[in-house]
Order: C-alpha cells, then structure tokens, then sequence
C-alpha cells in the first residue's frame, strides 16, 4: 500500500489517506492512589512494559505521561528482526510487517574520482540482515509500534490505558520497606501539564517503579543514577519529507559521503513516497550545544542538495525533523540498588530504554534497544508480584540489559564515526574522510547486533547448560530462540516454533525426542515426559497452582522425529485436557518438515535430542539432555516458588 | 493462537477470550429518501458490494438488513484461496489468513472390513489445493470475514455503515426510467423490525438495487426471478461444537462413512479446539420438510456418535447448529431484464449471492461463491455511475457469474451425493454407500473450482484476446490473475503483482518486457509505453480526467527482463509524478526474480513479451502482443467513455 502521496498524515495506516484522520486525545481520568506497577512515559520501552503487565489480571498497573496524547510524528522508525519477533509475542507482528517498507539493499556512494565534487554510486549490495530471523528489517514511524502496544493493551484483559497530561516531579523511596513485597515502598508525585487544570499536584504509592522516561529522565535522576560516557561534539540533521529528487537510490538505504561537504543517510520509509534523511552537520566547539545554534530546517535542507550534488532535491514537505549531537552514555546501574548491594535490598525502582542508554540515532537502535529492555523485565516483575518467583530474579535485570547497553554505545560510537566524513576535529584537521568501505564492513560484522537477534545475556541462574550447548548449537543458550518451523501432528500444519513463545508470562520446555519411539516406555523422552507429568520433582507439579490448566506457568511442546505418533499415545502431558470443559489441547506436539527440518536447521543431535528451556522472554535459559530431569528440577528451584 | 478453551465467545478474535465481549449494537439512524447504490442484506454478498462501494466518494450507497447488527454465530466456515485472494483486494487479507485454520490434510473413513460396524482410516492425504494460490484454504467463523468488510467500509473515505432493522418490503420498478442513468427509477419500501418503532414503514428511490439478501430473497421475488432446479428430499445436521473425543483426526477435514447410520463430515475451526459437523440425517419423505420434523441438537449428536463409533465424542458445548436440506436450485436471470432483453433495457436491480443460487452447505461454496458475484458487479456499477463506462458493462454481470452458479450447483449435486451413505431413495433401498474414494477423486478433480481459482468467464468484450493466450500461458484470460512475485526494480523488494490488484475500480495494464532493452527507441516495450503516454489514441490519454493522476483509470506496471534498469530511463509513465507535489512512484516497474522467475512460473513468452490486461475484480480480460497498441486502443473503446 502507498501512504503520503498528496502529504504526510499521522494515524492509522490501515485507513486510507483520504480518510485518516488522528484519534481524538484521550479524556483525562483520576490517577490511582495505590498500584502494584508505576511505569513512567509511554515510549517503546514504557508501552511494552505496559503491554505485558496488561495480560495479568491480577496485577495493578499505571502508565503516564507529560504528552497529551499518543505520538504522532518522527522519532525512531528502523524496526529490527528482534523487535518483531517481540511484537509476535504479543500477537500484533503482522500488521507492522504490513506497514514498514522493508529494506532489501543498501547502496555506497563516495565522491566520483573523476569529478569529486560529485557523487557516484560505489556499490548497491543485498541487505546484510536476510536470513536471520523470519521477520525481514523494515521502517515505519515510531508511533505505529505505539498505537499496536496501546491497542493491544486496550484489548486486554485489564483494559489498560495510559493517564496522559502527567509530569513526574519527584520520587520518595523508603529503603527500609524494600524487602517487604507487600509494601509500597515508593511514592510519586505528578503534576498535570493540561490546560485545565495545570501544575494540580497528585500522587501515587507503587510497588515497583519503572523509569522508562527518556534521555532526560526524570527518574534516573530521582535515584541518582548518574551517566557515564562522552558528550557531543558533532551534530547531524533528520528530517522525514516528501521530496522530488533524481538520485538514484532515493528507494534504498543509502551511504553518501561527498568531499566537501559531508555525509548523508538515507532510510526510505512507508507507503512508497515518504523518505528520511540524516545529514552531517559541523563539528561543535567543546563548549557549543547544537541547540544554540540556531539551524532549522532549511538549513538541513541546504546541506543536503550540497552533499547529493549533480542530483537534485526538491523538498515539497517537510513532516518531521530535529537536529541532534551525537554521544554514547550508559547509565551506571539500571536499578535502585548501590553498587554491590550489601544489604542485599530487593530493587524497587529501575530505569529502562533512553533513561539508561543514550547515543546517535543513526543505527536505528534506540528503539529496538528500549523496547527489549522492559521486554526483558516484565516478566520478572509479574512473576515475583504473582508470587511464582523469587525476588532475586529482578537483580538479573540491571546485568543483562546493561550489557546491551554498553554493547550498543560502543558500537554507535564506531558507527558514528564511520559515517561521518568529519567524525572528529583530529580528523577534520586532516582532511575529509570518504570511506564507504568500512562502512559496509561494519554493518556486516554488526549483522546480528543490528538485527538485535545476536543479543546474548551473560551467564545466570537463568541462562545455563553451556556444557549441553552442543546438542542444539543453533539455539544460543542466553541468545533468543531462534524460530524455525515444523509441522503440527494432529493436523500437518507447518507452525513457526517460535510464534508459541508469547509473552504470557510462561516458560517453556521444548523436547525434541532422539531416534528411539517417544511412546516406547523406555526411551529417553517417554521418562522425560513421565516424569514432567508425575513425578513429586517435576517442575510442572511443583509450580503449577491447583486447578490451573497444566501449562499455566510450564509449557511443554515436543518435537519427535517420527511422523507416525498418535497424540492418544503420548500420554496426557502432551495431549493435555485443558480448561472449564477439559478439552483437549492439540497442539504441543510436531514433527520435523522434510524441507525445512528443524534438527538440521537448529543444529539438534538426532541421537541423543534434548531439552531447550525458554524464558518468557524468548531467550535460551538451558539446553539439557533428555536424562537430565533431576538437573531440570535444580534449574527452576533456583528461582521458581512453590 | 487458541480461542474458546473455555467456551465459545463471538466477537473480535484479536481480542484474548478472556476480554473479548460483543461489540454494542449499533443505533438506529435515519434512512437516506434518495440513493445511487441501494443493497439489501449484510451477509458476504451485500458487505462486498457495500465495501467496494465505500471506495467512492462520489457515489451514494446505503446497505440495509432486517437483523438488529453484525452476524455473531454460524453459517459457513470455510474461507477458499480465491476469497483471501479477494480480501487482499480490500487491503485486510492478513487478518484472516492469521485466524483461520488452515487445511493441510484431508482423512478418509470407512468401515472397519474386520469389524463393519466400526470405521476405520482409510488414508490421510495432503490438501489438494495447496499450491493453487499464495493463501491456503482456512476456516473461521462467517462473522469474522463480515467484521473485516464492515471495518474496511468504517475507515473508508465514505465511512459506510448499514442500517439494520429494516425489513425489505416492497420494490416499485419503474421501466421507462430504466435507460435514463440519472434517474431513479426504483422505489423500495422497508418496515422498522426493532422494538422502538416496530413496523414503521420508510421508503427509499434508488439508482441501483442490488439484492443479496439470500436464499428467500425479498427482490429477487419482487424481481418475479424464479428459481429453476431440484428440491430437497435429504437432510443434514450441522454443528460448531466443543467436546471431547479419542478421534484421532479431530483436527483434520474428515470424511467419514459408516455402514449403518450414515455420514459425517469434520472441519477443524479456528482457534484450536472448535469444530463443526456435518451430520448425514435420513431422507426425507416427498412431502416432508426438515424443518417440520421436530429435530433439535441432541438428535444430531446422538447420530455423530452413532457414526463415529468406536469412538467418543462427548461434547461440551454446542456454539451453534442447523438443520437443513439438500437441494439445488438457481435463479433463471440475475437481473431484472427479461430474457433476450428485447428493448435494450439498462439492468437495474440485481440479485447477488444466496438470491441467486441455493443449495448444500457442504462444499463450503455458499459464501466462496456469494461474494465474488458482488466482486464482480460492484466495479461495474461503480464505473458506470461514474460515467466512467458505458452501461452495456451491466449486461455482462448476469452471464458471468449465472455460468458459475450453475457449475456450483452441478458440483455441490455431486458433492452431496457422495458425502451421503443414503443420498436417494433408489440407493437407499439397495444398501449403503460406503465409498470415500469418490469423494478424494471428486475432490481432487475438482480442485481450482473448490479454491474458486478456476473460475472463468466467458469470451465477451471484456474477456477476449484468446487467440493471443500463448503468450502468457499461466494467466488464463477469463480467470483471475494468478499472482506471482517480482522484484521491484527500484529497491529490490521482491513484490505479489497480483496484490497490486486493489479494489479500486482501476484497470491494469502488465507489461512483460521482451528481450529487447526497453530503454532502445526501437524497442516493441519502448515503443508501446511511448504510445500509452503520448498518443492521441492511448486509453490512457483518452479517458483519464485532466488532472487526474495519470494512473488514475488505468493502472502500468512492466516488468522487464533486464534487472540493470534505470527508472529515469524508461520514461514518466512508468515513474511517474502524482499527487499534488507531483512525486515521483517508485512502484510501477518489477525484473523477475532468479528463484521464482515469474516468466516461467506464468508460461511468459521470453522472446516476445506481452500485455496482460486485468479487469478492476481481478480477472484477466486481455492478453496482447506488445505491438498491438491499436487492438489495446479498440479493446477499452468497447465499453469505456472519453
Ligand atoms: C527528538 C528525538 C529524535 C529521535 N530520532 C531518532 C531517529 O531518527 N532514529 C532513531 O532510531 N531513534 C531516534 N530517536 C530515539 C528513539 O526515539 C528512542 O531511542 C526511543 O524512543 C526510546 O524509547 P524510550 O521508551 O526509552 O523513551 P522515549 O521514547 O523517549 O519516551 C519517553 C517518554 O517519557 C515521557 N516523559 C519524559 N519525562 C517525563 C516525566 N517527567 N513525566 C512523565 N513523562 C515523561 C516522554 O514524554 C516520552 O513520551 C529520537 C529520539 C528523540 C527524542
Ligand atoms: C442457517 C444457515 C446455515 C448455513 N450453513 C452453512 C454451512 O454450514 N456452510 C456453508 O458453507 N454455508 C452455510 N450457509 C450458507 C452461507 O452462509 C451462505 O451461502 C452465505 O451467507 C450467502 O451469502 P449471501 O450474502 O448471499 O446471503 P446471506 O448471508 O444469507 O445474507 C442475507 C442477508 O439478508 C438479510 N435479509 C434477508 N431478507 C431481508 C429483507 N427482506 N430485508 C432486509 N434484509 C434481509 C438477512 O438478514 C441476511 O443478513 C448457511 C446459511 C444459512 C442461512
């Protein structure tokens, strides 16, 4: 579908253009004075937060924000593997991969050796991130990622929407209440920003705090967190406009570096017409601020046509642009914990997204890093408020998100330089950098980071059985679980494995059986399953409430390499009865495809098979081998709450 | 994912069971006095019409049905890939391909020969239609299809809703106005079904009356339409029903035949744990009407289970079931002209979907059938109503789509005699039929006509060009383009043509390219885009509006075979400036891709290329050698208005 073609129009794109109009701001309603969750701007990091607490019933969540309505313009618009694959868990993936042009090629273009004023293509190559997830790296506005949380929210069975036209001022911790997890060891204070009635002051008492509020945090700075990094000297432009122009590659990820007058990148967006530029500025001064130096943007503009000379720019709308400094900073801790935590104080309040990491925009992370941030805490959360989980698994929070942090700022730092033809004063001093070359070069090393599905959290309690990684080297234990398909055996239906990974709070064991028959009583995976269902240690029958379904908290799917089962021979476990009618579930049980068969793909051992366990959030918690069930039942006690 | 674990819920199947409720009913408003477009019923025929319709600002349409809202329960199921194939025509295709459940098997049962009174699995085979379309064949609830058509008609730029509560009464006909376009030569009086004002009468003029308010249709009997064929003397249960069995094919589409009691057939339904039966019931005597045997649900189960022993079936609960008859009939005129139509009358009023054709629900044909009647004569109404074409094109509706309503009911006369143990006195009275092996061939046989992808046309002025098939052996003329993927050249996204095919009302030219480079003067494809954008005889210069955008009416795309292109050198039709910024569209030209070369896959003569031309419902009505820019020229001249 094309969008934008007689000018931009913020909304929804499933409304034509002609009929799309925004949504009306919401009304404004009373904060709740006491809630299990407080989370602090509606962001992607604040939205997803708010889109998983959403599923559970029995958890009281508020999300507000200084705005006075959803976004509708500019930000963020790369939409990464990863980020998909996370929106699949929440069930909304299709209509983003409808909606985002997605990025096929990427082009070089340095100055022309024989006119060096002039521009010239180098090479146009295939885009480096195919194949690594079954979602292909697209663009599309920011505020759509945020109208399918916030949908997906309303839909909901909590109904959840956010409290808009709301400042958090301040924080008020009480750290002796900390490890009381009925307490609400945490008060903020709000004021509205509406016309109605503004600067009223109102407050709330939370059980858990999430700061998802942003590069200038309101919360970080209400926990003194300070940041740690570089600061700016260089600015760059963006802007998303309609233009009219004869460069070639105005449809396809650009490279532009010219001699003299810097570099420009291009991301072609949405809907067939609509294009983003980002344009090198100058070099600041130590002591300038972008801010205070006046440019608009005609000045970006300006800068543009002179870099993309011999080609032609004619900017017919602009519909959202910003100038930007460039710098890497991570926050010291994600949070509110001291350093070491002595007293061992269970974390109440955390920071996520921008709040913890800010650097350049131009690798298209900011949003596809904030958003697995929450992803990653949310369940943690959930499960420790519900009384599944121990505390201790919010300490794992902080590491495994501020490895990724760290991982990104050092690599935007190199990025930053590298599309630059004047990253530095050293190196404006000597003359103009027009490398393209390692450029591309970059991008291929960083393939996986970039698609955000190379992510890989450090050993933990939750994230072990290196020494069984070998039998299924295509599942990275610590990585996310990389999908691949096979076919349902009570009905042949080819299901993606990964898509059963919703975010729902549970975990999930998948069994893929060895070459004995899984219904022969003997075999490995026929006293795996034996166990899982009857034995006094078996994760399921220890954590599993009474009267729940048997999946509530432990989902447990097989794949076996014999395509003549019956599911009556499986034993309940695996064709369980299910619900008010105990109906039975279908669909735990597949077996490979003959042309896509997920042992080869994902590397499993068809002699031996194992177990891969999946954290809620999709990432590798263990792989262990079949045998292994008293290993099974150590793993989940060390968190899991009977 | 899974619904109704725990009961069957109607509604939005995005929203989780859990939280999903019946959207409100929708308030009474107003009856316009005076229409374009009149459509009387909201079953698949009357909601495509209307959605196709809603497209167009300029027109007028008002949908009306007597029920107080949206269908919520039952009728059909299945959902063909021609209908998804129709679907993605109106931009909402990927919602349902993601809740249906798709049919990847078929299984066939018979008696056991050791134990007759048991059956027993004959065999399980794959699905014969995979491969016929980019969509598989699914099934979800009716209602499900009718949300997203009267969502689509919501956000459209007319913003279409239908008035419900109102029963058609009466159709006052006036003939002499018949040829008078501007007229209103049809009066329709209605009565108020709810509560508030129940039986008042309103009254509505209409341009065009199109009734698709099914098989007992009120117009079509205003119309004095009679129904020619057999009448029923068998009878069927049918039943969306949660339960519990040992079945082993519970979740696959079986056919089922037992030596003594009859007939069953499954359709696994959306969401995992639904599934319908059909039930054969026993034949009715000459006289005797099902309706008045006093049958209720317990009597179908206690005949499935009758049936399907040895096994189980204890079901839970019913979401919805029927009983009807098996019959076979079709209207002898889909419009209101008398046969011959001695005095050139402009048809006015039409009958569309289960109006025209009635007959078992079993082939799951009923709505398959029922909205491509719409599909095909809404773009025409519309184009006419617009002064866009010549009113002759309202005379091609009735042939076309009466030519597959009669081969509906000649498959579905077949089709119920097999499924049937019992299916006529004379078998009945020489034993039980107990083949299934019939059902598979009949089923294979009749393959693309099951998927509605067979479908063809006959030879009219806008179904012609066969003598030039040859050249595109895969795009039969007369049946809807099959869509095949390219890559587009100025990005290499890799692009469905046949999603191009949107239901706007617009013709399409597909250009494939020869072997000659289109960018030489001396080109057949140089020379023919050369025609189409400056001559004084191209249909494009001829019936484009000024001011218009030049793809406006009709619609170029080329693929070409060269993929080192440039679009600045194949001239501005095929990149050309539109809207009010004149921005350039990326999106006209495509190259074959290495991996799926749409020239072989679609039988594309190499050497000489070729134009296929496709109607504005999908269907091909041309193919033409690339030099034949006269005979294009005289093709649109046939029907279209300068
Ligand atoms: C101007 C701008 C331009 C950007 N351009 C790009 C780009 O070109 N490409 C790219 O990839 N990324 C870009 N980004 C980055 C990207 O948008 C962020 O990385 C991403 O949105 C971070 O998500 P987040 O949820 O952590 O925070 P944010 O999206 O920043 O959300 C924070 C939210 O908190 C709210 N908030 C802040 N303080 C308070 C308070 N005290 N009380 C209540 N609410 C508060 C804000 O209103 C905001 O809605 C840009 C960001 C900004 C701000
Ligand atoms: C009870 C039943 C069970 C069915 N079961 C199956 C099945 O199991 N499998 C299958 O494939 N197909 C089944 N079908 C058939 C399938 O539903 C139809 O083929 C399909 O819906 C036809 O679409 P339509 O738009 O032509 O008519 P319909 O869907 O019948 O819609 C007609 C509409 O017109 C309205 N209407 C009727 N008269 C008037 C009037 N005078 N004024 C105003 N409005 C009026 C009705 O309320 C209705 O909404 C069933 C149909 C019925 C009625």
């Amino acid at each position: 579908m094309q969008y934008h073609l007689n000018g931009f129009k913020p909304g929804n794109l499933q409304i034509p253009d002609a009929a799309r109009i925004p949504a009306a701001l919401p009304p404004i309603t009373d904060l709740p004075t006491e809630v299990d969750v407080l989370i602090v701007g509606c962001g992607p990091a604040g939205l997803t937060m708010a889109r998983q607490m959403a599923e559970f019933a029995d958890i009281k969540t508020s999300i507000v924000d200084l705005k006075p309505g959803p976004m509708l313009f500019g930000q963020a618009d790369g939409i990464s593997c990863r980020t998909q694959e996370i929106l699949e868990a929440f069930n909304c993936s299709e209509i983003l991969a409808k909606e985002t042009y997605q990025l096929y090629k990427n082009a070089f273009w340095e100055p022309d050796t024989k006119q060096p004023q002039n521009i010239r293509r180098k090479h146009k190559v295939d885009d480096a991130r195919l194949g690594l997830s079954e979602f292909v790296h697209g663009v599309v506005n920011q505020s759509r990622l945020h109208d399918l949380l916030l949908e997906g929210m309303e839909n909901s069975v909590t109904h959840l929407v956010p409290h808009y036209n709301r400042r958090l001022l301040t924080l008020d911790t009480e750290h002796s209440l900390y490890n009381d997890l009925s307490a609400y060891p945490i008060t903020a204070s709000f004021e509205r920003t509406d016309a109605e009635q503004p600067g009223k002051v109102e407050t709330m008492r939370a059980r858990f705090v999430i700061g998802c509020d942003g590069g200038k945090s309101v919360v970080r700075k209400q926990l003194s967190i300070s940041m740690e990094g570089d600061s700016a000297n260089k600015s760059w432009g963006v802007m998303d406009i309609l233009a009219v122009t004869d460069f070639p590659d105005i449809r396809i990820k650009s490279f532009i570096q010219s001699r003299d007058n810097g570099a420009v990148m291009i991301v072609p967006r949405e809907g067939g017409y609509l294009v983003r530029l980002y344009v090198e500025l100058d070099l600041l001064e130590a002591d300038q601020r972008a801010c205070n130096l006046d440019l608009g943007v005609d000045d970006i503009i300006a800068k543009a046509k002179r870099i993309m000379t011999p080609y032609t720019l004619d900017v017919k709308e602009v519909a959202w642009w910003s100038i930007y400094e460039v710098g890497q900073r991570v926050a010291e801790r994600f949070d509110d914990t001291p350093a070491g935590n002595p007293q061992e104080l269970t974390p109440r309040a955390f920071i996520a997204g921008d709040a913890g990491h800010t650097h350049s925009p131009k690798g298209g992370w900011g949003l596809n890093t904030s958003l697995p941030d929450t992803f990653n805490l949310g369940w943690k959360i959930a499960a420790v408020l519900q009384g599944k989980a121990h505390s201790r698994l919010l300490s794992t929070y902080g590491p495994e998100r501020r490895k990724v942090a760290q991982m990104l700022i050092a690599a935007d730092r190199k990025m930053s330089a590298l599309v630059a033809t004047r990253p530095s004063a050293k190196v404006a001093e000597s003359g103009t950098k027009t490398n393209t070359a390692d450029i591309e070069k970059f991008i291929a090393r960083q393939n996986g980071f970039i698609a955000g599905t190379s992510i890989e959290y450090n050993p933990s309690f939750i994230c072990t059985g290196f020494e069984h990684q070998h039998l299924a080297t295509g599942f990275k234990i610590g990585q996310r679980f990389h999908s691949a398909k096979a076919a349902r055996l009570a009905d042949g239906c080819p299901v993606h494995l990964g898509h059963l990974n919703k975010a729902d709070g549970r975990w999930r064991i998948f069994i893929f059986g060895d070459e004995e028959c899984p219904t022969d009583t003997a075999s490995a995976a026929n006293q795996l399953v034996e166990f899982l269902a009857h034995s006094k240690s078996s994760p399921i029958r220890r954590y599993t409430p009474d009267g729940a379904d048997i999946d509530a908290v432990i989902d447990v799917c097989a794949v076996f390499q014999q395509d003549d089962l019956s599911l009556q021979d499986l034993g309940p476990l695996l064709w369980p009865a299910k619900g008010i009618y105990a109906l039975r579930d279908y669909e735990k049980v597949f077996y490979p495809l003959a042309h896509e068969d997920i042992y080869q793909l994902r590397g499993i051992d068809r002699s031996n098979g194992c177990m891969v366990i999946v954290r809620p959030d999709q990432h590798i918690a263990n792989i262990l081998p079949l045998a292994a069930s008293d290993e099974l039942g150590e793993f989940f006690a060390g968190f899991m709450l009977a």
